[in-house]
């Protein structure tokens, strides 16, 4: 085969259509972010937006920003924005909170429907804040609830009539692997179990129909794929047929059916609203919906078409350069089941991730050794995915990764 | 009694120690922010905090500023620097998501520390999250625990051995009356309560010695004396001697003792960190940073002082010019007893609020008749309670509010 050269690259990149987008984020010259899947970039937009909000909406507007500048409606203004992206109705999402509390709601929600059933059932390798929140939510019911994890393949068999709530991350946040959202929420179903969905890595990434797959809740991640900015608020989600029966337990004040009455009984909205409970971080929020607003300018069919052609490259570049530096592709090697993101595992993995990141590429490191390179088609380039391996290839070839990462590895191991 | 007149209020910004003050904050032309107990105002080291933050922190730093910049220890850094305005030791107070969810970490903590106990207790008239909160909790133990809510003057006696834990705000968030924090938490623990105040409207405002008190548990509010911005984060207090017993039951990854071991079991951090649960929303913190770094330049009993004699002059003068239109001092008459803003009824309220508000003067309204007048030492002047009392005066002489406001009034009662 042919190799594959820089100039190659430049040609991908006149021909892609989503090319324009990259100018709509602030770059660092000569910085490569592979890790938009940790934290997106900051979109120019956004610098504006938070210009706004702080000068004129706090600064001047004040407590009058809250109902004239739209404050108060943002966390449903922004759900029914990413509503769209994950094919849900309008109502059916709101931001609020982190994903971790979004998590617990849901889960306590869930849970609180499906009252004879004790078990919260999640897989081993899901991320840890998943099963964190199904550990407290078991201590706080005395161990009524009790928690289950299981093997990946033994997922179904494990969908019994003992299991309350199936907790899932739809894409893997290790490998990247993509679950059968439609089909496991079927089968979980059938059982008469309630379903959520976590959306950290998949929302702004690949297509998702939450409708199409019926699911119960789902919880997601704004600072990831959506670009809003380092520990943007998260959202949940609530199909309308639950929406009258599902209770938050973290019943704040901003949920509450009129919060400036004022009244000392709690009484939920009759709407998702009622999964809100203090007040929004503001910032936050002004710079998630910024990020946002950026999807109106494609389609996450289009994102989704680019992140594929850039991913197999990588992988294909990866295999042609640093071939026989014993990387393993972590990431199913079947592009329709991997998301924003490709993964090699190697034993080297946290030395070699310090080598390139003093070489200006942006990379994640997971333990034991896996390295993630996130593939974000709004603002990496083809050439970019090239150069990324040119990066490892040196750093390989010289041996830079292993002469200057020596002490952090022994630190580590 | 002499007249007090705006040259006589001149004269005491002209003597005001803190007067240097206000130049730290962004100050909008011919507006008066007598609402700073709800939304306090924009610093103008924010502005420029802020912009490194978005353009370099996120922008340039990327993933790496959760390390290089700081951004991982924000929540125990800006916690270290609030302990000494509410009389905490260091890592005592943690900063992280809102008010409201800190009461529930706070409540399922405590209650479970005092695991045969039934009830939680709180008084009528705290402000309602405090109240939903405790329910939302009632709700998912399955009613093993109650909510009790008592009459403030039935208080003492509600203090009995059946109490697991007892939640009060220590300053009303309509009249600013301040609860006796020492007694009232001595009498419950020789009942073997547990106690939670909240702090949302007496840090930064008032003196508080949450040590002195031994309180048990603490929260509080970012964005109203704080400066910290609109939603900024909320904190918690947990002092020293219940920190490896008491259990946060929002445990996510972030409270984990290495939250990047990424272990599948929960195992809370030895410290005060173990109370964190998602990632933290960095604009945010960074706003309520340095909206508390500005407390370094004076100390809380000098603004307290100043408060006092601000109310002072302010009720006087309401006196003096208003004595004639129907407005009850709803806060104590003695300063000693008020906190931070002063609250009139009058059965116009609401119309005499949005009447001032026109001649940009923000209040705040709280139902059914209050209007809530808040003292931020920080940046207010004398002059301004005179010009305050000036336009309420005047509002009421041409009964401007009356007109003006005939549809709200129609539409609200």
């Amino acid at each position: 085969m042919e190799q594959i050269t820089r100039a190659d690259c430049q040609a991908m990149d006149q021909n892609d259509p989503l090319a324009f987008l990259r100018e709509e984020f602030h770059m660092p010259e000569g910085l490569i972010n592979m890790d938009g899947n940790s934290l997106g970039a900051l979109p120019k937009s956004t610098i504006q937006k938070l210009e706004q909000t702080i000068k004129e909406e706090w600064g001047i507007g004040l407590i009058r920003s809250w109902s004239e500048a739209g404050w108060f409606e943002s966390p449903i203004r922004i759900g029914n924005k990413i509503a769209p992206l994950i094919g849900a109705k309008e109502g059916e999402v709101l931001v609020a909170d982190t994903t971790s509390i979004n998590l617990f709601k849901a889960l306590a929600a869930a849970s609180q429907m499906n009252k004879d059933r004790s078990i919260l059932l999640s897989e081993e390798g899901n991320f840890p804040t998943d099963l964190y929140m199904m550990q407290g939510l078991s201590t706080l019911s005395n161990n009524r609830l009790q928690t289950k994890v299981v093997p990946p393949e033994q997922l179904l068999d494990a969908l019994t009539e003992e299991v309350a709530v199936l907790l899932l991350t739809q894409v893997n946040y290790k490998t990247a692997e993509i679950k059968d959202m439609q089909l496991i929420t079927q089968k979980a179903q059938e059982k008469g179990i309630l379903v959520i969905w976590d959306l950290s890595h998949s929302v702004g990434s690949i297509e998702v129909d939450l409708t199409a797959a019926n699911a119960d809740f789902a919880v997601g991640c704004g600072y990831k794929f959506l670009n809003g900015g380092p520990g943007a608020p998260a959202f949940i989600y609530v199909p309308k047929r639950h929406q009258a029966i599902a209770q938050n337990m973290l019943s704040g004040w901003m949920g509450h059916a009129d919060p400036f009455a004022f009244s000392e009984d709690y009484q939920p909205k009759a709407s998702i609203e009622r999964f809100r409970a203090g007040t929004p971080v503001m910032l936050g929020m002004s710079a998630l919906e910024s990020g946002v607003d950026l999807f109106q300018k494609t389609s996450i069919a289009a994102l989704r078409k680019k992140c594929i052609q850039l991913s197999e490259l990588f992988i294909i570049l990866m295999r042609q350069a640093c071939g026989d530096y014993g990387f393993q592709l972590a990431s199913p090697t079947d592009a329709a089941q991997r998301a924003g993101h490709v993964a090699f595992s190697h034993p080297e993995g946290h030395a070699i991730y310090q080598a390139i990141k003093r070489q200006q590429i942006i990379s994640d490191f997971r333990t034991p050794d896996i390295l993630r390179f996130g593939i974000t088609p709004m603002y990496l380039r083809y050439v970019d995915m090239y150069d990324v391996v040119a990066a490892i290839q040196e750093v390989m070839e010289t041996g830079a990764w292993d002469r200057a990462e020596f002490k952090v590895r022994s630190a580590i191991t």
